[in-house]
């Protein structure tokens, strides 16, 4: 093959973009198996499901519709026009990367987007309706959002809108639309108490949650970094750096926080803290600091523990955080590179111009989402039922909406007799379906 | 370092296939934890042990001997005949990639092909045989098949045969060489009944089949665009694309299609419905377009549903569906490049020729696989027996080969009285082992 | 953008190190989840957590100090002096990746060697004082062992050790000061009898250590690769291959020295022999033969087995096998580069020399590792106590230290009538909690 430089340039970027892909997709796993984790074990598998319909549906949503109303040629500033089903009129995308790469790396994130609903709809949506939620998601909620402010010709990006890799059109957009759908779904039953106090309903599997936490770190590698688009430009090293240090902040504010206040520290506010951080930088990692990176961080980890606290008194039941985490985490994130970016930052001499503008953009994205969310959680809330019977909710989702348990038969060893159970313990710490 | 484009060349290939490698190496993780998933907790850890001997002495067989039998100079188009231990006469390979990057790529398939095998003999097989049949998969069976397909000088490569990464060679060859295993080897104590009656032997864990499935996605983002070899082919990105959209609509499908069978959306079926959309694009993946992939997808869902209950009439018990997700698509994908291919596709205008070439070529890999294994583990039945005892099989196959149960005192919150336990249950919601 | 060759190298040098430099970072969950499954149930949360205090607050204090002491501009060959929170004072580093790529690198070094302590420690310490010793470990222990070997001026530098990936730097000094750690901490409540038995104390799940293990391995192909620190050294082809084939060898030997020693392949082993092999390869993964490593795996895939009885008879208490995997194994590596190493190695003509050299290096950073860990445990120990209550110890530390038990509620299906439990079984299968 005839190499020259053009074509080594546009070689690396793809190679980048593709691997950076992969991981910001493996990060669909990072949230299924979190959202399971902090939920009963009951409904587990059904929050999967939801994950994978996202990953399956979702994809597919994004191909036909989604990418089109995102990248396609400008209208109105307000959503794009062409390149449904990847079908061509996308010649005005001009990245050294192909378009296909380009739309590989973005499906992943509007996936993404769709996954953070999940979890806070656990334990008692409907899965058909979220089937018709995540389709929507994908093909017009996520992409008017994101053509906003990544879109050529969208009106926050012309209103020089910095949102790196998504605080706000992943993050805050997620997060809101959460809570829209939480609001009109309500909490799960036996969540809160009439006298205003609120039961803890504990999660079944806390090292699934882990799993979680780590896969969607380790995805970060690419969700950040990846946004450049391009292995040339040698500001990703800045990016994985702060990238990694919001997370180790949030992660070690989330862990001493805990520990000072209740005296304990707590794993699912451990977690939450650092994907807080996560969240929170994602917007500003290729324009702040090291230092400002861990600053943005530390906050993020104590926001997420009150904000937990906060929406749990305003009866907002969210299984997993997800409104703590990625709505309010990505409204920060957002809002903080206006302070802290070294160029045009309120705390670099940069005035009130950009943390405006970053203000703007951010409320107006979650404005959208929210309202988008309540408009189609209500519609389906009439028109089919978006929530399973207080039958289905005692008894479990799994069960009721695809037949089996997630866990079956699972060896146990007794160290005690069961009536009833015999014979098979006679071998010494033998496995005992029980 | 001096640098010249050359060198720059050479790089950024050897990243793009080391990087691959290791998402394809991941995979065995990923087969590891489906086939857990899918089976009986006391046989989960047996299984893993067995992907992990393939891992091991797979790795080392295919060192030794199999990559010499696959790349080594041909011989009468059927086997290659220099290499053993990577110790010279592989000067052929003229790839840019250091021929010793070539073969841990290549070690990754080559185990993975060992590993279908693996989920369909669960339950059942002694580990021992195990070990001999995994060290001739990867030693013999699959080299074989791939010398013919993809050696330089193999007899299906010279009738023009197009297997991109491996419907065929890996998926298609492990999927019908696990038909044979289970022909001999038979079906597991209570599968099926007299009057020809089927029994769900359950799942015990599909969050860890979820996770195999999230594992193997993800890994395929380099199994199928790493064997384009170079990351300065640009079509990586379209390679990228078909295997995402056809998973996405092997998952969609298997999703819808048991929805309206039977009423609620199979787990399992969606996730076997998405590996059997890999599995599919995967001869294809680099030569038909996104709504070819989308179809060819599409088709793998419903076949692998149809198939799963086909292979149980025919009592051919395979407790993962491996037989269905790559014998049967495998099969599927390498015809559907005869049909779907934008150059010589029968769709595109292409005739019958490549068409008659694929089913040519697939059928006789997988012949070959199927005679082979078919013998082998006959002969291994006859010399040292392939099938634990009825007692074994009972009381499973973790504590009888390895000695210790896959789970061991799991913690549980007991929300009941349990005769013989007492003290610890007064700490609300305490651990207590049972 | 404009292209030249320069901008082209540091692009695709770039592009490898952050990418491995992720894997390697996912290796946290590789120990985490080995970790928590090799251990009890009630105890493996706050394993987890320590895990994930390693890669929160030790990241941290590698930025605020480690990177400085082990990168900066050098003192008498024994620590570097400036960089400290990466604000300058490192133009000596010159590398064609940004000196941010290459901190995110090695911070992912720095916490994997404190990780492979927290699982020597697990069941028995407290999570107070381990958050004081990872952040020493990160900022002291392993920097100055880290600036001898890999640091400009560092004085084993000097005299030519050669740790590429570090068998010495990270596994020797992450093993021995284990084994300082639980000499000071004392063994488990139970482990060993009067009489100098031992007992097991089981593997909770042995599924999730196996997670542990094929992330670890996924890990390592960034982690010894990536140690080039360039995509354009076409080495790292024979990095991955050596890699690979010395797990490889690890593990089959574990498993079948298990098999033949005690009738059953030992799954414990199997994983412990493919990490024994990676820790052992990784000094000489650049300078050996593929017939080479596979011999190093081999060594370490017995030495693994014989080091962790040997270790129990000292009643050193390590729950997971980490100083024999990672001390032993890792000290193992080193010396084997003075053995095997093509260039200056005792069996290719290279003398002494070589081995003299790797053997007073690998001795002096254990030595300094195991004595700078005895002396903060003790500190620590005499200043607020590192071990838990008798009590907090028999119920768990994941009750005592995050107020949650790792699991709870697990569904599970009984086949047999439980006093108390009624109604609910009256659906087949069904998910009860218990």
């Amino acid at each position: 093959m005839e190499v020259d430089l053009q074509t080594v340039a546009a070689g690396i970027d793809t190679v980048w973009v593709l691997l950076c892909a992969a991981l910001v997709f493996f990060m669909e796993g990072g949230f299924a198996f979190l959202e399971a984790g902090f939920i009963r074990a009951k409904n587990s598998m059904n929050i999967v499901m939801k994950v994978f319909a996202d990953s399956t549906m979702g994809m597919l949503s994004y191909w036909a519709f989604g990418f089109a109303l995102m990248y396609g040629v400008d209208r109105l500033g307000l959503f794009g026009t062409s390149g449904f089903f990847l079908g061509g009129g996308l010649d005005h995308l001009q990245f050294r990367v192909p378009v296909y790469a380009y739309w590989v790396f973005q499906a992943a994130f509007a996936i993404a987007m769709a996954s953070i609903v999940s979890g806070a709809v656990a334990e008692r949506m409907k899965f058909g309706p979220y089937i018709a939620y995540t389709i929507l998601a994908t093909a017009l909620i996520y992409p008017v959002a994101g053509h906003w402010v990544w879109g050529s010709g969208g009106w926050l990006a012309g209103l020089g809108m910095l949102d790196f890799a998504g605080s706000a059109v992943v993050h805050a957009v997620g997060g809101w639309s959460a809570l829209a759908a939480v609001l009109v779904l309500g909490p799960r039953t036996g969540k809160y108490n009439e006298d205003g106090s609120v039961n803890v309903l504990p999660a079944h599997n806390m090292h699934l949650a882990f799993l979680g936490t780590f896969i969607l770190w380790f995805g970060w590698f690419g969700f950040n970094p990846g946004s450049s688009l391009s292995g040339l430009d040698l500001n990703i090293a800045r990016i994985a750096l702060t990238t990694n240090l919001a997370a180790a902040a949030g992660g070690t504010v989330g862990t001493l926080f805990t520990m000072w206040r209740y005296g304990k520290a707590d794993p699912s506010m451990a977690m939450n803290g650092a994907l807080a951080g996560l969240a929170a930088i994602t917007a500003g990692t290729a324009f702040v600091s090291p230092a400002g990176a861990v600053v943005i961080g530390m906050v993020a980890g104590v926001l997420v523990v009150l904000a937990v606290g906060f929406f749990d008194r305003l009866k907002a039941d969210d299984p997993v955080g997800a409104i703590a985490v990625h709505g309010v985490n990505g409204t920060w994130g957002a809002l903080a590179v206006g302070l802290f970016a070294q160029q045009g930052g309120l705390f670099y001499g940069g005035g009130l111009d950009l943390l405006a503008v970053q203000a703007l953009g951010v409320f107006s994205v979650s404005g959208w989402a929210f309202l988008a969310t309540f408009l189609i959680f209500s519609l389906l809330k009439r028109a089919v039922g978006i929530r399973v019977s207080a039958r289905e909710e005692l008894e479990g989702l799994d069960l009721n909406e695809h037949g089996i348990p997630a866990y079956s038969g699972l060896v146990v060893t007794p160290l005690y007799d069961v009536e009833g159970l015999d014979g098979e313990q006679s071998i010494p710490g033998a496995a005992v379906e029980v």
